[in-house]
């Protein structure tokens, strides 16, 4: 099924402990799609400035599986810039700057040719602009959405507007708290979908993520990375949720089963994002690396013996 | 083979936000034997005072897989006592006092009929004393250690000690990173490793639990467990290690295979014990019921369809 994405596309400086990178590309958008596009064609909406660089374009358009139709590159405008820095754990970071730039401008528009799409991601925004899209999505049948505490705080009532018109919401633990006052996962998932979703995705960064539905329960850790396997987590997140919309898309189904393989897609695709800064842990990805290191997950996060005679 | 298990029985008296008790049965033995006395029949060497409760000897004798054949009840000793409370997310405590007791004696003697055991778990206590038990283990052949903050502070020489002369280390993961300096549980356990156990457990609570070896790596997610289900966190990890070297010491095989399938008894046995205050969830538990849950962990973590086409 079609699958369609909107969100940021950015410019980003990354500072690590043990590196540190100026003006990659970033933003939601760029890794959601990186990561979905390994598993089904991926349209993009977004919008950036004129000050956009022409190698953050090639980087987007190495990935096979992008289809940028729906990017405005408007003139005049600035691109969205974010500065982060993480601190020694590599889990907690600060954000040294913001420039919204085009952010604070309307919107994009969904081109026509995209107004098809079936299954559609939210990237998070101000959720009365995420609502906009909906309007013109009229063939959508599973739309997710992403959320932030900036949200939560300042536009709860459109967020909540929100969350009664979509199937599904991917949110961290801390911002899952924040929305329900609930601390445990599976309680706040349920309080979520007393707000409207019946799917909730809470993810927990290094210590995996959690799926609620009406027919059960899911629980996935991350993938198991040691020190030198983490470079950047910038964008973890993001591509989480791309392998996991990509991955339905591409099934072009959501019953729970469908819902349970497609979290551990999504780990398996945010493992590369955090091996590299910006996407190059994604870029030129095959199928036999993403069912390589999935091969590796399955057998760490194997139960074993489930019989005890 | 024969499993021992050595450390502490004590009088708890814990409040949690949703409930409290006063005096009942706890101490890192207890909690342990009670959970690997489901697997395999499991011997316990403890001290007690002579104001150890009789309901709290009879709760141990209904447990048909322990041996108290290890315990001494001193006379003009007084049993250890610890009173905690729990805040309000569940996760964190803070102690709200400590006698320790007959802890302050010699340490209880291994008896005779205990000096072949083959399978050992050291349970928390003074690193010096866990070495000494081993002096009276001379056909054990799979040790494994557990400690905590306070040895680390004030007697790493015995801990390092004692690292030489173990094969496993179950810690949690803020003590690991007290003692390894590392935050990354994958690269704190490699630390470990290099100071002797050839297997590291490191517990993450409700985040579940890690495992390295030289053969492999494991990470399991902990139990599902929503708000309800929680009523006393308390032995949890105690719990874990009981279930873990239960079904160890009942293969009489301590592989790669093994220990992942230990790793997820331990996380089925701790579940119960989180579900009712002192040993009352793991009262009377059958194999059919551990099976039951474990059937439920296993489709919570499942990992799903592993291959893209």
């Amino acid at each position: 099924m079609s699958l369609i994405v909107t969100g940021t596309i950015g410019i980003d400086t990354v500072e690590t402990p043990t590196g540190s990178a100026k003006e990659i590309p970033g933003g939601s958008c760029a890794y959601f799609a990186a990561a979905a596009s390994c598993y089904t064609p991926t349209r993009v909406v977004a919008a950036v400035g004129d000050d956009w660089p022409a190698d953050h374009r090639s980087m987007l358009e190495s990935f096979p599986g992008i289809d940028l139709g729906g990017l405005e590159e408007r003139a005049g405008s600035k691109t969205f810039r974010w500065g982060g820095k993480y601190l020694d754990n590599m889990n907690d970071r600060e954000t040294l700057f913001t420039d919204l730039g085009v952010l604070e401008e309307a919107p994009p528009a969904i081109p026509a040719e995209f107004q098809d799409s079936e299954i559609v991601f939210l990237a998070n925004t101000h959720p009365g602009v995420q609502r906009g899209f909906l309007e013109h999505l009229p063939n959508r049948k599973f739309t997710v959405a992403d959320t932030m505490d900036l949200w939560i705080n300042i536009a709860r009532d459109d967020l909540v507007g929100l969350l009664g018109e979509i199937d599904g919401l991917v949110i961290n633990d801390s911002e899952a708290l924040l929305l329900t006052e609930q601390r445990n996962p599976f309680t706040a998932a349920k309080a979520i979908m007393d707000m409207g979703p019946s799917v909730v995705v809470i993810k927990k960064g290094e210590h995996g993520a959690v799926l609620v539905t009406s027919d059960g329960v899911a629980v996935l850790p991350a993938y198991p990375a040691d020190e030198p396997m983490v470079v950047d987590p910038t964008g973890c997140g993001d591509s989480f949720a791309g392998g996991f919309m990509g991955w339905i898309a591409s099934r072009g189904n959501w019953d729970f089963a469908e819902l349970q393989s497609a979290m551990a897609w999504g780990t398996v695709s945010a493992s590369f994002t955090l091996g590299a800064f910006a996407l190059e842990g994604l870029q030129g990805l095959t199928m036999e690396q993403l069912e390589e290191r999935m091969a590796c997950y399955q057998a760490a996060a194997r139960v074993g013996q489930t019989t005890i005679v």
